[in-house]
């Protein structure tokens, strides 16, 4: 699925970021290329919610396609491909920040340690694990 | 869905989120009753996405089983029934802003105000259009 209007449901901004990524893995994906500082496509693959390769391979080609992500050659290895998050992709920190923080406020076994969390100003740190 | 453990894939808070509301349509049901003031299940189907009214009926149940939001019967009429937010659900509110402000700044067919976009700070005020 590429960023085309056939999917475009209002022009409300809330309806077409969840066009893009209203789905339960692509903000995942976000998360481990922020977050976790993951490049690779093997890298995104092991991560504890264990997406799979056809599901990863999905959402990174939309992602290309929405201009959030590129894909370039690994200079450290030709046969590799390194994703990288362009200003779109980046610019999408903040609900990243949010949804942490709401998730850390409201779910009892979360991972995110006490003191990242605060009743008065929500989220001090970033409050979450990612495993490689 | 209710929202148990069976469909928990991490102890990540941002995981836990997706969990609950990662798909195309919750959190448009969120933004309805937040900004558009919705209470009824027939003015939540009326908004211009047009979500279909299985789809709206499992989303207001799996929210009511995840404490976002409360059902009660409608004072004002016995037959219909009134959905309203809990503090769990009004603390979604900056994850929505944040999704609004990133598909104002991104989207070139927005229908947020220009003067809601800051290119230094983000959103000014709340720019998307729901109807009734």
């Amino acid at each position: 699925m590429s960023c085309d209007d056939s999917t475009r449901r209002s022009d409300c901004p809330i309806s077409y970021s969840l066009d893009i990524f209203g789905d339960k893995w692509t903000l995942l994906v976000i998360r481990d290329l922020v977050f976790a500082h993951k490049r690779h496509f093997r890298e995104l693959l092991s991560s504890t919610e264990k997406i799979a390769s056809n599901v990863l391979a999905d959402r990174l080609k939309r992602l290309e396609g929405c201009g959030i992500i590129t894909r370039r050659p690994d200079p450290d290895s030709g046969r590799r491909v390194v994703y990288e998050l362009t200003e779109k992709g980046i610019d999408l920190i903040p609900v990243l920040l949010e949804m942490a923080r709401w998730g850390a406020r409201h779910d009892a076994q979360t991972a995110a340690p006490h003191r990242a969390i605060s009743s008065n100003t929500g989220i001090k740190s970033i409050p979450f694990s990612v495993s490689s």
